[in-house]
């Protein structure tokens, strides 16, 4: 099987495995007892915070809160600042190509009583930081803009639209969950308050996340109960999950240039073989795009029935089409760039990851060539 | 070591890690896509699925909710049909010695304006129907009990309090997570409407549960996104960690005579020792207990410093204060059965597992008695 569908998940790197395997076996203390079996667990937990931390540039370990995976750090970045403005109800705002656990979070909010504004995205995908300015205003507690969008791989001006944020007073979460296996997300380079991280994106394992909270910032938590992570998300921790998802952002981080280097290599063989043989075109600013991400718009053809055909000669890769609980629906993100449902229903997107390599790639664009035409 | 504190977590059962090992590996898939590599993913999760219904004899595994641990289980399972019942602001009723997970979300479900109701508890540690029923109306949309609490083991009446409220249109949710490892938790034997079990009380990994949510109860999700779970709960699934778990419930259910039997006896030996040796008296009712918990009150020690001298000794083992992010507070539980500050700080919870014998037991108690008479 070729894979070429990272973006959705990518496989576990061995560095991940190993340090997880002692908290799967005999390290296997619940951090908040007391004991001897506890302590090894809490110090594996709290040097990992700090190892994050570092990771992601901030300064204090304790604005890391470990949670259950990126979902659950967007629901808790998004929805816990707007809900601490209790009966102020203060507004949330949105970018409108942001992942569904942020825009389906300003939902819940909205239901709740508290108003939810969508920032416009560009043709090119991009959120414009004047554009984004013209639409806040003091009422919104929170805006959320992500590093770069998941579907188009499209990097987003976070550190402009948080600066104009924060002239009004707004707090501003950042979804790295897609930028961060391969561009180096710094909390102050972003300029943002709350940053979202998943693991299994960086070949961690699934069900593990953190969100940054930057010291000062007020949270009603997402998960209420034992008072984990300073009251801030309850449960008891997932240490080998932790253990691991930090292993594997150390891994990546270590490994960041040979993957921009062969990603970015595989990517070009990729395209330079499909795009000229099918009048393919990059979706959206093709030189504003993370490395690993090929966005593709192949004209006349039919995405699913490609993918499928794909699927049996051994190529996966993923639908224009967002596929939520099975259903395939038109994506979000290229229907607010603007995009119609008959080009999004023929783009495809084909993402690189840690185990790709050049001789991969040029097999997969024969594959794709042959049965694209095929298929017209 | 010598490990006497399964309760507040015990080590993975050899099914569940073998289980989990192939989706922290080649099976690595994000069961939400559409080509093989997803749809092996796919079944392992939805085969998991089927096993866990019929290990709770539930009938319909789409009434399985996969989440990220008990605590989230119970969030969902308390709030989801409380903020169901949108601007009616229905409201919440708990039992004064439900988990901080339960207990904690009433409290948040108070601060958007659903009123709380805490139902008594005796001094033997259960909840009387007639008294859950006296409180009660049918301005509470759900009402919470578990199948036994975690600090004393007392087991509850759940089906006699769940048939009252039913007759006042109140959901029933019920926190199953320490009573499934020794007991047959079956939601038609309960007779309740929404059940969590936590998977790393059975043997299972951290950072993964289930609630069980039975056909046509409306949930508000607490993890909002791209709608896994048929809308009820987002995030992507930790398929190892779900595979792991049911492998621990499939595990502890196979294991669950034997469990009782040697466990049962480790404690008779471990009690027989320590209670005349100390004029020691068992928390609650003797009778009515957990067959894994031995609740005890040692008259004149500070459970604090036996804790520290056992940890020294090699025996693992939990205060009756409880231990919330990392600061000892006199539990919610005794405090609610009309137990004191002095007595509390004198109680330990001694909690055995899987991995117990009656030799450990023996060994335990003479530690716990020389090291006790040592403090006095």
């Amino acid at each position: 099987m070729i894979y070429l569908d990272h973006a959705a998940t990518t496989p576990m790197r061995p560095e991940a495995r190993e340090a997880m395997e002692p908290y799967l076996g005999e390290h296997f203390g619940n951090p908040s007892g007391i004991h001897g079996i506890s302590r090894r667990a809490k110090n594996a937990l709290e040097a990992s915070r700090e190892r994050a931390a570092e990771l992601i540039g901030a300064t204090d370990p304790l604005e890391v809160v470990f949670t259950g995976g990126g979902t659950e750090s967007d629901n808790l970045g998004v929805a816990g600042p707007v809900l601490a403005t209790g009966q102020h109800r203060r507004g949330v705002a949105v970018s409108a190509i942001e992942h569904e656990a942020v825009l389906e979070t300003a939902g819940f909010l909205e239901r709740l009583g508290h108003p939810s504004t969508v920032v416009p995205v560009g043709a090119d995908g991009r959120v414009d930081p004047d554009e984004a300015a013209a639409v806040l205003s003091s009422n919104v507690a929170v805006l959320s803009v992500m590093a770069a969008n998941n579907e188009t791989g499209v990097r987003q001006p976070v550190a402009a639209i948080a600066a104009a944020a924060h002239e009004l007073g707004i707090v501003v979460h950042c979804d790295a969950v897609q930028a961060m296996v391969s561009e180096p997300v710094l909390v102050a380079y972003l300029g943002v308050d709350l940053l979202t991280v998943a693991s299994h994106k960086l070949g961690g394992p699934k069900g593990v996340g953190l969100l940054w909270v930057r010291r000062g910032i007020d949270l009603e938590p997402v998960l209420h109960g034992g008072g984990q992570e300073l009251g801030r998300r309850s449960g008891t921790h997932d240490v080998a999950g932790i253990v691991g998802m930090v292993a594997a952002m150390e891994a990546a981080a270590a490994d960041r240039d040979r993957f921009r280097r062969e990603v970015a290599a595989a990517r070009e063989v990729f395209e330079r073989r499909v795009i000229p043989a099918l009048d393919a075109e990059v979706t959206a600013s093709p030189d504003d795009r993370l490395v690993q991400h090929s966005h593709l718009h192949l004209p006349e053809i039919s995405a699913e029935s490609l993918l499928i055909r794909l699927d049996g000669a051994g190529v996966a890769a993923a639908a224009g089409s967002a596929c939520r609980s099975g259903a395939v629906a038109t994506s979000h993100v290229l229907e607010a760039m603007g995009i119609g449902p008959g080009q999004a229903g023929s783009s495809l997107r084909f993402s690189f990851g840690w185990t790709s390599s050049v001789d991969e790639a040029a097999a997969a664009a024969e594959l794709v060539v042959e049965l694209a035409e095929g298929l017209r």
